[in-house]
């Protein structure tokens, strides 16, 4: 196993050492429970918003703690769901009384740690809403998730309901963004190579000298297909087509109702995507994929949207949501409104992304 | 060879057409010659700060071409210098009458084009000054270069001239700001993994699946030694006692002298480390590792400037000087003062770098 790494036990917890080192200007790393902080207190009245999730995906979520995007981020061990006490801690460190939003990724244990940990802060007064991003139109059901995986769109909401926690939103209308950020993205990726756990030491998985699989996991869970590799503009072609042809998907998702004071299933429907409409283009590397290669990925996708008499409004390129070394990319295609822009566009200033 | 690419000699204009896609904002690509400019005109009296070099080591350059950093960037093909036409046309499109600046990685195609381009806009009356960052500890004379390589410590300096360009600095008070960021930086740099370039199809260099090369170029050009893989923080701590004890190098480099109207040779000596000194410290990705084995260098590198009794100023920890898809890092110290941290901390906007 090749990688810049001590004991494998100790790679979290060395790694926030590090990121702790490097950036003490803008986060607090917690230990015991784990978890990130702004080194600024919330301001009062100011919405905090939380994610976490797995390790193993940096820069995401850690990397995006700071002014504009997360108040707090709690990482699990690698691809490893954070315990509801890591979340509960990050709550209570950051609620100012104006509540907590929690960004939750569609992987089973995450969503139900962060219920059990919103249920936790609720015992304390503490008002906690979670949201779940479930954007991946690659799979429904897999190896870590029932329903569709949260991925690429995750970046993009923090990004977004980042910038309306710090305009002022109320909990209700910062909920009411996001769960309009997740019905707006959608996403798939695609790996060339598997990653490599530093616990297991092999690859997750087995993928030929010659072959690709379309619509992968950040786990490495298996996707859609495995082919033979191909140009990358087939590639990009096909998995551009595949989100926007997808039928828009209606699945139910669990939020808390704070008339009823309980957990409730919402109905949830993805927003269709048609000609004329805006969009914000993510395209992500998984890790191994040098940023190069991501531009001639994203001018695929400028070629295919075009064609379709869609315009791209804003873009992101870059590697925001991994999978440790993998090689591949993922294209999260974001319709975009006044508010998305605007909150888009507002300013921020986390380690991983300044805008 | 697993990339996402088309053909392989469209590798270069393919990623550059979605470069300008997706940060058309900010930039402009030229063809025949290529070249990347803001897509806002240099302001009048102020230098124009330019670099250039072979592609594949994305984002640098273009990835900071914007407000604060670079106002051009001349990428050559994967690996090979740019040509001087390149550079020509870049001087020509972005001279406000205030000059050009060059910075120019050291390697025998990049020095002696950048030498040409200056001669030829000499003659149209551009006022033009090269100088050479010449940073790589690790080998002198080598594949590509006569003396040491250029590498991290580029990156540093297109931020912090960026900064004082935008300040108002002469071209001679930019200069001397330039030579003294070449001399107050070094840098080193390791492989776990070689690189493929499009057009060979082949692993540039042969590792072991055990072995990793300690002091790499960022072309995968031979280091110092080729060895057994270690932990993380046995690694980080020779490269780091390394470039902490390397006896300051003395070398002359070539520069333009006003006075003389010619090409002169200037002696150029590195500051010493010592104790007490602060430092930009900068840990790189070489394109395939992923951000969270940077950080565990970073806190190894930490660790032993404290040590030593040094402290660190700013940080820098990213994939910045990338050798393709090439597994492995590079740390750059680079000793600051207060001109320095000024420059470094000034505002910055382009696609790669913002601050």
């Amino acid at each position: 196993m090749k990688k810049l790494i001590n004991k494998p036990e100790n790679v979290l917890k060395e790694q926030l050492e590090g990121f702790q080192a490097a950036h003490a200007d803008h986060v607090n790393v917690h230990f015991d429970p784990t978890f990130i902080t702004r080194s600024s207190k919330t301001r009062k009245g100011k919405v905090a918003l939380i994610s976490g999730g797995g390790s193993g995906h940096e820069p995401m979520h850690g990397g995006f703690v700071g002014a504009g995007m997360l108040d707090a981020a709690c990482p699990g061990e690698i691809f490893t769901s954070p315990t509801p006490d890591q979340m509960h801690a990050a709550a209570k460190a950051c609620d100012s009384g104006a509540g907590v939003l929690n960004i939750v990724k569609n992987y089973t244990g995450d969503v139900m740690n962060f219920e059990m940990a919103a249920d936790l802060a609720r015992e304390e007064d503490i008002k906690v809403q979670n949201i779940v991003i479930d954007d991946d139109i690659a799979v429904k059901d897999s190896l870590y998730t029932a329903g569709r995986r949260g991925v690429g769109t995750t970046v993009l909401a923090e990004k977004i309901c980042g910038g309306a926690a710090e305009d002022g939103y109320t909990l209700e209308k910062l909920s009411d963004l996001c769960r309009k950020v997740n019905r707006y993205g959608r996403s798939m990726g695609m790996a060339l190579t598997s990653c490599i756990t530093p616990e297991n030491g092999t690859p997750s998985f087995d993928i030929g000298d010659d072959e690709i699989e379309i619509g992968i996991g950040i786990h490495g869970e298996p996707g859609m297909s495995r082919e033979k590799i191909k140009p990358a503009d087939e590639i990009t072609e096909r998995m551009t087509t595949e989100i926007l042809d997808e039928t828009p998907y209606k699945r139910t998702l669990k939020e808390w109702n704070f008339d009823e004071d309980d957990w409730v299933e919402v109905e949830v429907e993805d927003a269709p995507f048609k000609k004329g409409d805006s969009f914000i283009v993510f395209v992500n590397s998984m890790g191994g994929t040098p940023v190069s290669e991501l531009y001639a990925v994203y001018r695929k996708v400028a070629e295919v949207l075009d064609g379709r008499g869609m315009k791209i409004a804003r873009s992101l390129v870059g590697p925001y949501i991994t999978s440790l070394e993998m090689q591949g990319c993922s294209i999260t295609l974001l319709k975009a409104d006044e508010e998305i822009l605007k909150y888009w566009d507002a300013p921020a200033d986390a380690p991983a992304f300044k805008q």
